[in-house]
C-alpha cells in the first residue's frame, strides 16, 4: 500500500480525542484500518455503534499487535501499566504515540517500557471540550488549534513525520519543543485557568442552599464559563495536576500573590491599580484574537 | 398617546447595555421618542450614525427634561453625580431606573438626590458580552436573561410594574429580590469570577515576553474563556469592586481557602481529594444546562 500514511492505527482509550481522530482517520484516511481499544464494554459498544472503528478489543496488547501506529489516549495514570501491556506486542518499527496533557511525565512513564525498536513520539493536541466519550468527539475538534510534539533529540526524524502528517490531516498546526517547556506553557494557558474553574465551582456550590439555585439562575454574569471548564474530566485532570504539580504549584505562588495585591487595592479603596490592571489584562485578549485562537 | 409605555425616554450613558436597551425600544416601541446622553462627541455621533436616538446632548439634565423614564447606564461611580444632576429637570411622576450590577451602593448614590415625586426603580439586567460602546449592543442580548429589580417596600407599585415591562419586551425573565440579596447573589455568580479571571490574566502578563507569545498561541487549552471576561470593561468593573466591596472580600476568603485546599491535594500526591473535588464541579454544570443558562 504505498503512500498510506498508516495501514493499521490502534487507539488506545477512545474517549473525546482518541475518538474525534478516529474520525480524522476515518474521513481522510478510508484505508487504514482501526482498531479501538476501551476498558469498558459500553464504550466499545458506542464505537462500534459510531462505526469508528474496524475492530474494537479491551485488550492493549490485541489492539497493538501490528499496529503502524498506536496513539495512548487515556488518562495519564494509565500510560506506565499500558507502555507495558502493548511492549511485547509491538511489531518492529511500529510508532507509538500519546495525548497526555503533560509531557515530562508522559515520557517518564512510556518511554523506558518501549523496546528499542519502536518509535515513540510524545504528543499533545490543543483542543477539546467540557465533554467526554466517544459519543462528544468530532472530527473538526483539532482544526486551526496546535499540536505540539516532543521527541527527544534522538528520534527518528521518519517517525516524527508521520505523527505530523497525521494531526495535519486533523488540520492541526504542529509544532515541536522540548517537553519541560511544553509543561511550563500549559501550566499557564491550561492547567491553572482550569484548576481556578474548578476551585470557585466548588466555592459556591458549598454556599447555602437557597443561594445557590440563585447562583445557577443568574450565572450568565460569568460564573458559567467558569463551569464549563470545571466540567471538564475529573480522572484525566486529577492526572494531570499531579503530573505537573512542580510548574502548577509555582504559578500558583505567582497567581496567589497577585490576588492578595487585587483584594488589598478593594479593602483600600484603590481604584487607580485596579483600573490599571483591568487595562492591562485587555490588551492580552486583542493578541489572542490577532493570533486567531479566539 | 393612550397605551403607550413610555412617551419619551433619556438614555444616560449610551454603551453596550444602553445601546442595546436603545435597540429594543426601536424595535418593540417605534413611536417612543429617544433621547441619548453621553459624554463624549465619538459616542453621540456613533449613536446617531446607528439611529439609536432622536435626540442626542451631552447634557443629563437636558436629555432628562420631560422624559417620562431615565435609564443610568453608565459605570457606577457616575450615578451619584448624575442623580444630582437630573433631579431638577426630571417632571412629576418621572420613572428613573439604572442597570448597575451592584445594587445597595446604586441605590444609596441615587435615591437621596431624586425628588420625591420621581419614582426610583433600581435594576439589573444580568446581560453582556465582554465588548464596549454603542456599535457592540445588538437588541437580542437581553433575551432569555435574568433582570433583578431591587424596588424598596415603597415603591409605587405602577412604576415597578412599567418597568419590568421595557425589560419584558426585550424577552427578560423579570424578578424582584431584596437590594442586598441581589449584592451576594452578583458577588458569587458575576463579580467574583471577574475578579479571578482578571487576576490570572494579569498573572500571565507578567510572565517573560517568550513565554508570553506561547501563552497567546496556546490560550485555547482555557486561557482563553478567562481572557474573553477579562477583556470587560475597566472603568465599569472598577466601580463594581469598589461598590460591592464587603461581599466580594467575603467571598474572596471562601475561596482562597479552598484554593489552598487543592493546593495542599496537589503537593501532597493526594489524588482522592481532587478527583472528589471535581466530580462535584461537573453536577452544578448540568444544573446550569438543566435551567437553560448554558
Amino acid at each position: 500500500m504505498a503512500g498510506a500514511l498508516f495501514d493499521r492505527v490502534a487507539i488506545v482509550g477512545i474517549g473525546l480525542i482518541g475518538s474525534s481522530l478516529a474520525r480524522v482517520i476515518r474521513r481522510d484516511l478510508p484505508q487504514t484500518r482501526i482498531v479501538a481499544c476501551a476498558r469498558r464494554a459500553e464504550t466499545l459498544a458506542a464505537v462500534r455503534r459510531l462505526g469508528l472503528a474496524d475492530e474494537t478489543t479491551d485488550d492493549p496488547a490485541a489492539a497493538a499487535e501490528g499496529a503502524d501506529l498506536v496513539v495512548l489516549a487515556t488518562p495519564l495514570s494509565a500510560y506506565g501499566p499500558l507502555a507495558r501491556r502493548i511492549a511485547p506486542a509491538l511489531k518492529p518499527g511500529a510508532i507509538v504515540t500519546d495525548v497526555g496533557s503533560v509531557k515530562e511525565a508522559a515520557i517518564a512513564d512510556i518511554a523506558p517500557a518501549l523496546p528499542t525498536n519502536a518509535h515513540f513520539v510524545p504528543g499533545h493536541p490543543v483542543a477539546g471540550t467540557e465533554h467526554s466519550g466517544p459519543e462528544a468527539g468530532f472530527a473538526e475538534m483539532f482544526a486551526d488549534r496546535w499540536c505540539i510534539l516532543t521527541p527527544s533529540p534522538e528520534t527518528d526524524p521518519a517517525a516524527v513525520a508521520k505523527v505530523r502528517a497525521l494531526w495535519e490531516l486533523a488540520r492541526m498546526r504542529v509544532v515541536t519543543m522540548p517537553a519541560e517547556h511544553h509543561d511550563k506553557v500549559l501550566a499557564v494557558t491550561s492547567h491553572l485557568p482550569h484548576l481556578i474553574a474548578y476551585t470557585i465551582v466548588g466555592t459556591a456550590t458549598e454556599l447555602g442552599e437557597d443561594l445557590q439555585s440563585e447562583v445557577v439562575a443568574y450565572s450568565a454574569g460569568g460564573f458559567r464559563d467558569f463551569t464549563r471548564i470545571a466540567a471538564s474530566d475529573p480522572v484525566m485532570w486529577r492526572d494531570i495536576f499531579l503530573a505537573n504539580s512542580d510548574a502548577v504549584l509555582e504559578l500558583l505562588q505567582r497567581f496567589s500573590e497577585d490576588l492578595t495585591a487585587l483584594q488589598r487595592a478593594i479593602r483600600r479603596g484603590d481604584g487607580d491599580t485596579l483600573h490599571e490592571w483591568f487595562t492591562r489584562t485587555r490588551a492580552i485578549r486583542r493578541s489572542i484574537i490577532e493570533a486567531k485562537q479566539a
